[in-house]
């Protein structure tokens, strides 16, 4: 064993192959010697001292959470404000790196945790403690600046496109008699990226998904509705496609409509609920929509295998750059062509991704708004492409083992108050 | 070829394997030098005389039919009424048939689709028009009588299985920070048989789902909350399944809530959202729902292997009864034993399956009303056993055609008038 220890923590939603990353900086580490921690629910973990002894994990546990769904160490929302304003907790995770020898800290996650990882490597360098660290990009989202797509994001956008394909057969099929608008609300609450995942769905005027609504673009409703009503004249029917973060022209999002209950409590619903309720109104058609959720987020039972393959260079990399010294830096992917597709690693600062947002380029959009353009179907095929199924059990369920994690003792005097 | 046509139609909402059994339809039928001919949205096409060359498939787009979901030819939502009240619709069924030498009537769907079936081969008995009726066994509710379970069923409750364990391990990686409670609404207005499904995402008391409500026991809200604060005490998190068709004690919906918008239009809701209300309202805890509505009777990519197998069987079982002129009657499933698992196709009488429901038992259900039995998981598991994918393309979406349809020339003079 390599002196020091290398603590591993996830950050934000779980994707469906975050423990693929995980996997992959557990055999790195384990190739080079070197101890690993996982925090308990996140930076949480890191905080009060909630630490996993990842080096106890077999081997075979290890190798399955590749194909398992979930956040092994568990994953928190925290987002740690600035040096100043929260000092003590960036003092507090110094005190615990310090007790535990942890010398490389890998986090892994979305923008706000490569700030993270940002600051807690500036504070390090001002107590003159040797820590480097390493951002590890994931987020369903694919918001990440520099990268050219998040881990995490080829698998959710898998999922949306072959969903809503198998969707628009089923309202093909029985739309003169039954639905004849059906609404598909995908995740996205800044950006567009798995909305327009879901124009690979189809190609073509008349193939599903008909439209699509883009958080890039205002939403209106008149035209929206004008759209839905000449496709179902066109087609017969018309499957729709909606961000949940759809705002109007005055910034509203959709779903702020003041929906309530007969009480007068707020109801929770949603864009595609919201949509849903408008085209009923307005055209009396009959509507359908589909809320997937979580579902999305998690499918690893339909993970992409370029995504997958992505999820675990990441990892590796992120291990040999702490390894080497590497400090405040994340590895990216980086495309080298669209078809075949080519991509390598290559290492990135944190401070040119901590905080910054990469919308869906204006060039992806169809000039009408409610599609996409070829150059987007050149950017997202590769990332859909191939299948990475998990083993599937005798009784028809994947095999989505949960290791028994534990715990290393405790090493402070002082516990984590939150306050 | 024999002399004689046989027409195949499809009924009611489509299924993963619909079109399995259609494609075993066809290949028995060729393999009998039988005509095929496809009714163009079920039962309207054999009215409408909208009848689709179904012989002139060819056998690679046959093939390709048993892992494409959707209803090939087109469903409909149409039931006919008694002979007496429909008796203009029932005799024109008979003049198309008559037109086009129509000998063999196979009719997929539900319990509905059953009753026209029985009807069509009174009135063909009455009018002395030599029609042998099949009904083919199809539906994600797998509420027909006597066959131990339906075609459809099997892949929606792989789909609602494997889907709720992925979003139970998303939940439970992010509960500590997030989301509490996940609601996840699952079809089946009058029967929980894919509730029931959802059981099998887990076992053990601290397993999700955690919660699952039935249409066949009584809502109570009180409770229903209590035990979710409970869980959420116990495990850290819920994950509840809820059927769509849960009521109260009066029978009245949970989601006829009187949901409105600003304007006082009723709101589109849903029991998911309506559960999800009110959790937030009376326990104060961060809740997501998810609502895969057509997602879960359209997921091909995760089908079953037994359900497919029996989609076929059922196909080519109807095509055996009709040419061996079995009137009035539906091939069933019949179980031989649980494990191993072992089934044939038996012949049932349409009479005792027309119109009737067949709902979860008692046994199948927790004594508390929330969760299933062991007799629940023995009759379950076999059902969702096996994966059966579909091809894949190069660009990640499954190889799902749909063939051009030929329509057959019109032989009758009148049109189909609905009043």
């Amino acid at each position: 064993m390599s002196q020091g220890t290398l603590l591993y923590a996830q950050s934000g939603g779980v994707t469906a192959v975050i423990n693929a990353t995980a996997a992959a900086v557990l055999q790195a580490a384990r190739k080079r010697k070197v101890r690993v921690l996982g925090a308990h629910n996140g930076i949480l973990g890191a905080l009060r001292e909630d630490l996993i002894d990842a080096s106890a994990l077999t081997p075979a546990e290890v190798a399955a959470l590749a194909h398992t769904p979930g956040g092994v160490f568990g994953s928190c929302r925290l987002k740690l404000k600035s040096l100043e304003q929260d000092r003590a907790k960036y003092e507090r995770l110094l005190d615990v790196f310090r007790a535990h020898d942890v010398r490389w800290f890998l986090y892994n996650g979305g923008n706000d945790s490569a700030d993270t990882a940002l600051k807690v490597s500036h504070l390090a360098e001002e107590f003159g403690y040797p820590l480097t660290c390493v951002g590890v990009p994931k987020t369903i989202d694919n918001d990440l600046a520099l990268t050219d797509c998040c881990p995490g994001f080829g698998s959710a956008a898998k999922y949306t496109a072959v969903s809503v394909r198998e969707c628009a057969l089923d309202v093909a099929a029985m739309a003169e008699t039954s639905t004849k608008v059906f609404i598909y609300e995908v995740m996205g609450r800044h950006a567009g990226w798995l909305a327009a995942a879901a124009g690979l769905a189809g190609s073509g005027r008349n193939a599903a998904p008909h439209l699509i609504l883009f958080p890039e673009r205002a939403f209106d409703s008149a035209d929206f509705l004008a759209h839905v009503a000449t496709t179902v004249k066109r087609v017969g029917h018309c499957v729709v496609v909606a961000s949940e973060g759809i705002r109007d022209a005055n910034g509203r999002f959709v779903d702020e409509e003041g929906l309530s209950d007969a009480f007068g409590h707020a109801q929770l619903g949603g864009a595609g609920a919201a949509l849903a309720t408008r085209v009923e109104q307005a055209l009396g058609l009959k509507v359908h929509w589909a809320l997937p959720d979580y579902l999305q987020r998690s499918a690893r039972h339909l993970a992409s295998q370029t995504d997958l393959e992505q999820a675990k260079a990441v990892g590796h990399a992120a291990v040999d750059c702490a390894l080497a010294g590497q400090n405040a830096v994340m590895p990216i992917i980086v495309r080298d062509s669209d078809a075949p597709y080519r991509w390598h690693i290559d290492i990135a600062p944190l401070e040119r991704i901590a905080n910054r947002e990469k919308k869906l380029p204006a060039a992806f959009i169809r000039a009408d708004g409610y599609g996409i353009t070829a150059a987007a179907r050149r950017y997202l095929t590769p990332l859909i492409a191939g299948e990475a199924f998990p083993p599937y059990r005798a009784d028809g369920l994947p095999d989505y083992p949960t290791p028994r994690l534990r715990f290393v003792p405790r090493r402070l005097q002082r516990r984590y108050s939150p306050g």
